[in-house]
C-alpha cells in the first residue's frame, strides 16, 4: 500500500525556471493529501497526472503567498471539472477572509463545500483521523504563525500465520479476535497462544513537513523517529545570519534537526533562488546527516517500511 | 522600434499540459503592457526572460479567475524583488475588493503603490496615453462584464529627406516645424514645399485583444483595420450552440469578425481543453480569413508596419 510523497514545488518565495513555489501531494494508502498550494499547483498536478478530484484535504502551513496563492485556481478548476466532493482546508483562520471573496465571485455555483478548519498555531492538534491514518499539526517558528504537519499510519494489528489457520482449523469468525490479542482453543481443547499464531505487523510509516521555519528545537520532539522529514533549507550556512533574521533555516540546521530527531531520511527544499546549483545544500546537510536528499519538482519519494 | 506580442497563456479556463491560462505581454516601443494575468503568469515571464520590473501597466479583461489569479503572485514577487515603480491595474472595479486583502497581508510593506483604475464596462475609454502610444478599452460580450483592449501607436510626423537638408542647407531649428507641416524658405528666398521636403511617416501599428467574448458585431467597429487582432476561439463550429450558451466564440466566428473588421492578421486562442489538437481551429478560421494564426504559449508575434 502506497506511502508516497510527490514534490510539486520546491522553491522559496520567488519561483525559478525549474522550481515552483511550495506544494506537495502525499499519498497515504490512497488518501491524497495536498500540503501547501503555491501558485501553479494545479498546473503541476495536471502535468504529473495526479487526479485533482482525489484531493479533498488541503493543509496550508502559513499565509505567505508562495504557500497558498494556487488555492483559488485549484478550487476553481475543481468546480469547472464538475467535482462534487467537499474540500477541507486546514489553515490559519485568516485564510478564509483572504480568499472567500474570490470563491464567492467564482462563475457558477460551486457544487461542493469549501470547509475551513482553523489551525491551532500554538500547540499540536489532530486534524484528520480515519481507521488507517492520523494527520496532526504542530507549531514551527517563522515570521508569521506557521504549522508543521505530521502524517502517520496507524499501528496495524498482527498478521495471523496462514499455516496456523490450516493446522488448527481456525474458523473465520475467530480471526479478528486473535488479531486483537486472543489465544485460540482447538477442537481438542488445546490452547494455542496468540504470540504463536501471529507475526508482528509492519511498523507504521510516517512523514513530517516543516516549512517555513527557523532552526527551532521544539520541532525535534514533534517529528521524533519519523521515516521521512521534509525540512526547509532556504539558505546555506554562509547565510546563517540572514536565515536567522528571516526565520528560515540553513541546510546544516535542517540536518541537525533530522539528526537530533532520529528520523530515517531527510528531504530538504524551499531553496532560495539566489543559488544557481543545489550541490552545496546536499554536501552541507550530509556532513551532519548522511541520509539527506534534495526535493526536486516532479519527483516522487517513497516512504519505505522499515 | 518593437511592436511585439508574447503569448504567456493561451488556454481557456482549465490549463492543460502545454497551455497556461490567459496572459500576454505586448511590447510597444519598449513599453511593456501585461494583458490579463492568469495563474502562472510570473512563472512564464521568468521562463521567457521578460523582465518583471518592466511591467507597470496591467490590463484585466474580466474577473473570471483564469484571467487574474496570477496577479497577487506577480505583485508579491515584484515586491520581493525590491521593485519600486507603481503598478497600474485597469480592470472591473470589483477586482480591488477581491484581492486587496491579500495585498495588505503580504509580507513586509510594498515599496510601490498598486493603483486600481476602474474600467468603464459599457463604452470605449482611453486608459493610457503618452507621446507615442494610446491604450483604450471597449466592451465585448461575455457572461460577466468584459472589455477588449486596443493598443495603437500614434501617427508619426513625416520624415525629412536627408538629401533635402543638405541641398537646401536646412538648419536644425527648422526641422521640427517642417515635420509638422511648414514649407522652407532657402537663403535665396526660394520656397520649398513641405510635400517635397518629406516622405510620409510609417503607418502607426495597432493591436486589439478580445477575450472572453461571444460573436458580437459591435466589436467590428472597435477593432476596424488593426494590424493584429487576438480574438478568442474557445470552440470549433460543431460546438456553436455551446459557444452561444457560454458566451464564447468559435474559430469561424473569430475569423468572421476579423474579416468584417478588415484586420491584417488574426491570432486565435483561449482554446477549450476538450480539443487534443488545434489543427481544426486553423482550418476552420482560414476558410473565412486566411491570415489566421494560432496563439502558442511562449511564442512571439511581431506586428509589422504595413
Amino acid at each position: 500500500m502506497p506511502f508516497e510523497l510527490t514534490i510539486l514545488g520546491s522553491s522559496s518565495a520567488i519561483p525559478t525556471f525549474e522550481r515552483y513555489p511550495t506544494a506537495q501531494v502525499l499519498n497515504v494508502l490512497e488518501r491524497f493529501f495536498l500540503i501547501d498550494c503555491g501558485e501553479g499547483t494545479q498546473i503541476q498536478l495536471r502535468k504529473l497526472k495526479i487526479k485533482i478530484g482525489r484531493i479533498n484535504h488541503i493543509f496550508i502551513s502559513h499565509l505567505h503567498g508562495d504557500h497558498y496563492f494556487g488555492l483559488v485556481g485549484l478550487i476553481s478548476t475543481m468546480s469547472l471539472l464538475g467535482y462534487k466532493n467537499d474540500i477541507h482546508i486546514y489553515s490559519h483562520s485568516e485564510l478564509k477572509t483572504l480568499i472567500n471573496g474570490q470563491l464567492e465571485y467564482m462563475k457558477g455555483e460551486l457544487e461542493f463545500a469549501v470547509i475551513f478548519h482553523p489551525l491551532n498555531m500554538k500547540k499540536p492538534q489532530v486534524l484528520f483521523e480515519d481507521e488507517k491514518v492520523v494527520v496532526s499539526s504542530f507549531p514551527v517558528k517563522h515570521s508569521i504563525p506557521t504549522c508543521g504537519f505530521l502524517f502517520r499510519e496507524k499501528q496495524n494489528l498482527p498478521n495471523i500465520k496462514k499455516e496456523m489457520i490450516e493446522k488448527h482449523r481456525i474458523p473465520i469468525k475467530n480471526i479478528q479476535a486473535i488479531k486483537e490479542g486472543a489465544d485460540f482453543k482447538t477442537e481438542s481443547g488445546e490452547i494455542i497462544l496468540h504470540k504463536n499464531l501471529t507475526t508482528p505487523p509492519k511498523k507504521p510509516r510516517s512523514y513530517a513537513f516543516c516549512t517555513d521555519t527557523s532552526y527551532y528545537e521544539p520541532i525535534i520532539e514533534s517529528v521524533k523517529d519519523v521515516d521521512l522529514l521534509y525540512h526547509e533549507s532556504t539558505f546555506l550556512n554562509d547565510k546563517k545570519t540572514l536565515a536567522t533574521k528571516t526565520l528560515h533555516s540553513t541546510a546544516e540546521q535542517a540536518a541537525t534537526i533530522a539528526k537530533k530527531a532520529n528520523v530515517k531520511q531527510l528531504l530538504i527544499g524551499h531553496f532560495s533562488n539566489r543559488y544557481k546549483t543545489l550541490d552545496g545544500f546536499l554536501t552541507e546537510a550530509r556532513n551532519v546527516f548522511p541520509e539527506t536528499y534534495l526535493a526536486t519538482d516532479g519527483k516522487k519519494y517513497k516512504v519505505k517500511p522499515v
